[in-house]
């Protein structure tokens, strides 16, 4: 089930748009507005970009009560660090894996006080817990949409695959490859009478480690190699002797 | 050291202050703008809020590679989740840690590019790796100042009390360094007449793509560019010409 975003009093709606916005790049789409100060606005549709649909769909209510009746788990945000009347402060990576466990099984809720006020204490009676977004406390306001950003960003990512490398084009190297790309090195290190500044014997295990932290496809392995090859064949051609 | 923020001409003066104001709430402070379409601009100041400071302090240069000269490590934005022509491509929260470390060290940097078009190639090559931000796949457009508010995010996040990455013994080679390293390796390409197999153009990249992958540090690229000295020195002590 989609988290349920819910925006108490904005007073902006410009804010209502990005926040809009920034909901469904991250994949949310279902938008609570309690008692907004002016909504639909022109305002509002031109910030949100493509995210006009959420506007359209957005639940509009009286009160916070209203709009969390149904959810299981509902977490406030809060500008505050500090546990604030014996509520626990998650920060947004401890809170977003609860939340989408909650959401895989009922409904459950992200409320986002008003720009100036944050969420009252009658507000925060009705959540289960409070996520503060961390941030440099000496400016500190993070602004609507940019709170929403986050904590959609963080939902996404707690609900995805767990981050994997990106999939490469070419396969990686076998060691057998990158030993032979070594010896070969080693071969025209040799030939050219190269010795390391700082002493000889680590300098081709200082190569191979570059090698290894690059973590070299077959191709680059081969590029490599022709790179040496041609080094030899030009060094041999002009000077016959090595 | 603070990690440097990049915006490659951004086109919309708003943004510019948005992302400024993203900046600042995660408590980074350094701005830098590359050929931006309008600067300063009253929009800019508009949507800063109270991250006017870092607009005043920004650096506007005409050319990203004046602004990652300094930098031991780049990572560029994408807005493709795939790997790029053998650009390794990071989720922020794999590329934070690292981009955290290499701030405690020497200059860091993140790159934006522009609203419409993203990061040109020649960009991209002046990256070590790519950073891509999970979005819905049918949706996908964050914002400039979005994208830079997450990313921030993570940093500030990265930069908490959480396990880091082992501290590197030696800072890593500026962005500078490493164009040296690839002229000087042109150079030894081009005298020994080394073609890849698979078309010659690309091959420079290709290495260079290598050793951005390995963030090479200053010793390594000393090491590296005494060998390219050696190979010349032997050749031409072998053959006297070339």
């Amino acid at each position: 089930m989609p988290t349920r975003f819910i925006l108490v009093a904005p007073r902006h709606p410009g804010n209502i748009g990005a926040a809009a916005r920034a909901m469904k790049a991250m994949g949310q789409r279902e938008l609570w507005l309690v008692a907004p100060a002016v909504f639909p606005h022109a305002l509002a549709s031109e910030r949100a970009v493509g995210a006009n649909d959420l506007l359209a769909a957005a639940t509009v209510v009286a009160t916070l009560a209203e709009a969390v009746a149904d959810c299981g788990l509902v977490y406030g945000t809060s500008a505050r660090p500090r546990s604030r009347y014996y509520w626990p402060v998650a920060s947004p990576r401890e809170a977003a894996p609860r939340i989408v466990a909650a959401a895989a099984q009922g409904q459950a809720a992200l409320v986002f006080g008003s720009e100036r006020s944050g969420l009252s204490n009658a507000d925060l009676e009705l959540c289960h817990g409070l996520v503060h977004i961390p941030t440099d406390p000496e400016f500190g306001s993070l602004n609507l949409a940019q709170a929403v950003q986050v904590l959609a960003y963080e939902l996404r990512t707690a609900s995805g695959p767990s981050p994997r490398p990106a999939r490469r084009l070419v396969p990686l190297a076998p060691v057998a490859e990158l030993e032979r790309l070594r010896s070969h090195l080693d071969e025209v290190l040799t030939e050219i009478d190269f010795t390391d500044r700082t002493g000889g014997p680590h300098l081709l295990r200082r190569v191979s480690r570059i090698f290894g932290r690059a973590e070299l496809d077959q191709d680059e392995v081969g590029m490599l190699r022709g790179i040496l090859v041609a080094m030899q064949a030009r060094r041999r051609r002009a000077g016959g002797r090595s």
